[in-house]
């Protein structure tokens, strides 16, 4: 069969625009910008959002729902706010089709005119804070912890699907505090989450680390982030978590009482991943055969394809086959027969390579009279031939190194690609190689800037873990008292 | 302790405000007509939701994402529906916010007006069969089974939480077949479904029915709907589905290969519930009291109250609630164990009265000694002692029997306020007492207006299960042959 993807080595680029079309992720709606999620792409992101949810509720969040539109005005209360978002959003102004005069299809109605414009959340910080104000008075009420499963628009220029798209889903936790203290554990408590999900989830490792001041969200004081390594060497920031301080509370006027009595304005805290997640999962671990998915996010972890010419043979497989299917669904494993006959078997096995489903079963005449079944796993594309007897307990464990190998995989790749340098050459040499960069830095956002505008290349983040480290900013010659991360990025 | 929801008897309209408020379930933003739905309403929605995709998968969907955003020309190619939907819709013109040249805040860059206009989705018929135009080329494509959890905006001019919001939470369900026979077969289903989940999970009886034509789906050929009772006598259309026929196909140019090789049009329905859910559950059970809660869609159905004075008392407590709390849990039960000493237990009594949960116990010093429970149904306000041996296993029946008493007591409700007349002015005088009147029609969209226009009363629907039956339209004295449900309908 001919390979429906373009290789890797040829373009990475059009290699993913590929895979995602063809795997039935996503694609590119009538509305610019803005994507359609198919059924099978969609289920995967379900996936994601049922573990995260978990997550987010076990760690005592609540959700909730807020407003689509946000009041322009709401836009100029933060300062930094409204320089980040506003240039990027989408505004409703009017209410109302009305038809053509020249009976030609419908115009906007140019009398229903808003009185003040609306604008489609781009994140909301503002309409939440704006309703918090009414939520807390004293100490009391403190903390609220509430998240939102939301579809959020940016005006992005250039978009990709599901790595930038004008609108995209996403989840928005947005905290209130009583203390400055417990704002920013619950800001950490957050990028651990993320981090969790990122490794034991997606099996993406992650470098957890905060943002430089110009890569900051707008409006916050300090901004956490997990930072993976795509397959081309590109860093792909995968969530953040923001200590907003008390800047919003400030906009908006939310103060409370405390125990002693005393007002003082509320600690903010806000966190988000989105549908871009899809484009991490998709890129770090599949190959040119289509999807790799990591088991625990794979809407189909097993599928048993029938190898059968006759009908009375279907009949004998099918019946062995759901004695396995019901074991298997009894460990909660989704398990998909496919006994569509319509297509060919050698045709459903490429289609399940192309989806990434982690582990496929063949079952033919010959493997009933042997008492086997045929195994492959989709990450190392190797088979083995396994006796029916104790396959489901076999598979429950191959299931788990499917998980283990891919995250071990994507684990040294990046180790591969980390390297420290310690001058501007070597660092422009090693950053066409891709891969994360340890570099010292001297701080100032000035030379930030000018590393970004000759290579293209940003700090990503000062790593969490990275230890104090005596030396030379490799662009100004400055001292600096610790290496920062530095990659292209998405 | 005051009373603190207006009475219904007083105003059943200020009594439903009240309780959505003081349940703290939603209330009005700071954006026209759209709510903030809070986490102990949105709770009670993700179970709604929970349930509703168990089912749709159960029955064959699968879901998707469709955008936000459809351009303007798109609802102009479905006559019918462009009349029923375009005047009501937000439009989204411009996509970009500037700095006010006089540095006051920001406004719409006039700059960055879009080349065509944006409707913000009010349903996504649309956009989807334009969508589902490429995916579909023969019989093989199909059928296609879409659900779509989703927000939509509807410019609605007089609103009221929950039940008619600008901006409101739903699923749309698009189903796309080869025959006629076929998507008439899944309307039906998913009007079954609807009435399945309001009769056994939110314990609302519904009436199965199909519209008049004056109430029908802009766009559809026939619309299926449920539709309940509320307490104030009032009807409430909870649900509909509707089959679109080959409406949409034909606005969208969708052809598929048949079998046998020739072209035809797709055919299609679409389904959908919404938020106005919660307004339906809230109505049909809850008292002056507050929040009746089916235990099936309560987020807590089972709280527990300590009862002390000293530490060591709540100590001892904790340590005999903490077993019954494992097994409860063990059984699939969400329990709340309130130990909050802020407030004491009465506040608490009120408080989980107010907020519909179904049982709650209360456990002190003289119980533990005793070896009993206190146990209180919030459906009857009654309350008994239990021994704390095997209160599990009683809880789990109570549960049940609440689920199945207030089912019961608004199936006894419906039963009393549903009558037949044969004259007008019969069906005026009992209007008056609210309910459903099931009375001849002689089947115009005239008549229907006519009535509507001196009454208020709407015909609700054409009950499914309603038996053939010679007689005369009640205000136009032409022959009838089945009598039609009437109702003033919120």
């Amino acid at each position: 069969m001919a390979k429906v993807l373009t290789p890797r080595s040829e373009s990475y680029s059009q290699w993913y625009n590929d895979l995602v079309l063809k795997a039935d992720l996503a694609e590119n709606s009538a509305v610019r910008g803005c994507m359609v999620i198919k059924p099978y792409g969609y289920a995967i992101w379900e996936k994601m959002q049922s573990v995260l949810d978990r997550m987010f509720k076990d760690t005592g969040h609540e959700n909730a729902y807020f407003p689509i539109f946000i009041p322009k005005s709401f836009f100029s209360k933060e300062a930094d706010h409204v320089e980040g978002f506003a240039k990027e959003c989408a505004v409703v102004t009017h209410y109302r089709l009305m038809n053509d005069p020249d009976g030609n299809g419908v115009v906007v109605d140019p009398e229903a005119k808003l009185e003040e414009e609306l604008i489609v959340r781009p994140t909301s910080e503002t309409i939440i804070w704006n309703t918090y104000k009414n939520w807390i008075q004293s100490y009391r009420d403190l903390p609220i912890k509430c998240n939102q499963w939301a579809n959020v628009v940016r005006w992005e220029m250039r978009t990709r699907l599901f790595l930038r798209t004008a609108e995209f889903l996403w989840q928005e936790g947005h905290t209130a505090h009583a203390t400055k203290q417990e704002a920013i554990e619950e800001t950490e408590t957050m990028i651990n989450v993320y981090g969790d999900f990122a490794e034991k989830f997606m099996a993406v490792p992650v470098v957890k680390g905060i943002k430089s001041a110009n890569e900051r969200f707008a409006g916050a004081l300090e901004t956490y982030t997990i930072e993976a390594l795509m397959q081309d060497g590109k860093a792909l920031q995968s969530g953040t978590s923001h200590f907003l301080g008390q800047n919003f509370a400030k906009a908006f006027d939310v103060k409370f009482a405390s125990k002693e009595g005393k007002e003082d304005y509320v600690w903010a805290t806000s966190w988000g991943v989105s549908t871009r997640l899809m484009g991490a999962l998709i890129m770090a671990h599949s190959d040119d055969n289509g999807l790799v998915l990591p088991p625990k996010l794979a809407p189909i972890q097993v599928v048993i394809v029938p190898i059968f010419r006759k009908p009375e043979e279907l009949a004998k497989i099918k019946e062995v086959a759901g004695g396995l299917i019901a074991k298997l669904r009894d460990r909660g494993i989704d398990v998909k027969f496919d006994d569509n006959d319509n297509k060919k078997p050698g045709w459903k096995f490429a289609e399940y390579e192309l989806k990434g489903v982690p582990v496929r079963l063949a079952m033919g005449p010959r493997d009933l009279e042997n008492g086997t079944v045929e195994v492959a796993r989709r990450d190392t594309l190797s088979k083995e031939v396994v006796t029916l007897d104790g396959v489901d307990e076999h598979i429950v464990k191959l299931l788990d190194d499917i998980q283990t190998n891919i995250f071990q995989k994507a684990l040294e790749f990046r180790a591969e690609k980390t390297v420290s340098v310690d001058t501007y050459e070597e660092f422009k040499e090693r950053l066409e190689e891709g891969g994360f960069i340890m570099a010292h830095w001297d701080g100032t956002p000035e030379t930030e800037q000018k590393i970004k505008e000759e290579t293209k290349a940003t700090i990503r983040c000062i790593p969490l873990d990275q230890p104090d480290e005596e030396g030379l900013c490799i662009y100004s010659g400055k001292p600096s008292g610790k290496r920062v991360m530095f990659a292209r990025a998405y």
